[in-house]
């Protein structure tokens, strides 16, 4: 039997830093709350009946299965990073698009739109509605930023 | 005790598409079978008596394990991607390799078998035999295209 | 309930090869007494509770999450890649830093201690001690080179 999750919750976070755009993208994990856990990547599927919780606290370690969108980036830079996600109108589940640009969190929202749109033509279906989790950064001088948006499977 | 798997298959797809190079991969996992899982990329080793399976349906959104090889391109590209796999004639397990070109199948089962070849050569070992599954697009012009090789373990 | 992980190893390996780069990386890899297992790379939490072990042989194909570093690199080059790892002085798990440089083992030694320091500043907590586990190599004419340094989990 392969796992198959059962609880999942969004989350964002950004930071900026002077030291270096790991430690921004590390501040950002920790704003999440999912700095503390060993992600493992998942490409992008609600399964059937999934339920959505509210952010909770992980334990420190789980080896947490999520879908991350990132994107890191220097002095003056305008980043985003984030997810969009939807069910299906016929119960059968939904998608996560995620994106990451050097522009606007408004912009990227388009693209997530855009992706989640092609992801439903492609099939055939139509989303009940589609949420966003995006996060924007504009990064100060002598400064180094982050910012992240996640789907993190709780089961 | 760590997870082994027991029980594998291996697919491909292809796709081309006017809209975007991640919508035709899209399209591809679809055509292969495995668009609608949680995928996690592993490293490519066959487990002591696994055996290979048909290509079965999976549940949605199920975490599956899978080595994947895969290439995108644009118009007028010829693109290739796809895995060889074997099992060692000592029966203790087997090997995958992976591999992803802008050339033809052809070419790219080439360098599958000199992958393998190296891997068997290193561990001093010999294959029963090496099976492959390889897909080739030739992107038309006006059209995004994409395409993969994957061997899915399914427990 | 989320997988925690109860007990870790840390490894290394090296090789060169007149071959390629990824046949080196493989060599390595079996070097390190982990290259017959199904690698998923993880971020880099060590659970509060969690025990070093010894390296110990895993089974083969097992599916293995693991922090690991690698450099791959051409005739002339020297590379290095390791990781650092270090509890907390407060009994609350720790933290692997994981680096990969055209450089000496000396200067990844370096970084990956100025990594872990700012890990420890952002959380406003200290070390009891750090370790590293690093691999250096100086790769000879007419080779390719690879080296590795990993932290695995084996519940």
């Amino acid at each position: 039997m392969l796992p198959i999750p059962k609880k999942f919750f969004v989350t964002s976070g950004k930071a900026v830093s002077k030291i270096s755009d790991l430690n921004a993208f590390d501040e950002a994990l920790l704003n999440a709350g999912i700095g503390e856990q060993n992600l493992v990547s998942v490409s992008s599927i609600l399964p059937i009946g999934i339920q959505q919780v509210k952010r909770r606290e992980l334990p420190m370690g789980a080896i947490t299965h999520t879908v991350l969108a990132q994107q890191r980036g220097g002095e003056g830079e305008m980043i985003s990073a984030g997810i969009a996600f939807g069910f299906r109108d016929d119960g059968q589940g939904g998608y996560v698009a995620e994106g990451h640009i050097h522009g606007t969190g408004k912009a990227l929202r388009e693209i997530l739109e855009w992706k989640m749109g092609e992801m439903a033509k492609l099939r055939g279906i139509r989303f009940k509605k589609l949420d966003f989790k995006i996060e924007e950064v504009s990064i100060p001088m002598d400064h180094y930023g982050a910012c992240l948006g996640a789907l993190a499977f709780v089961f």
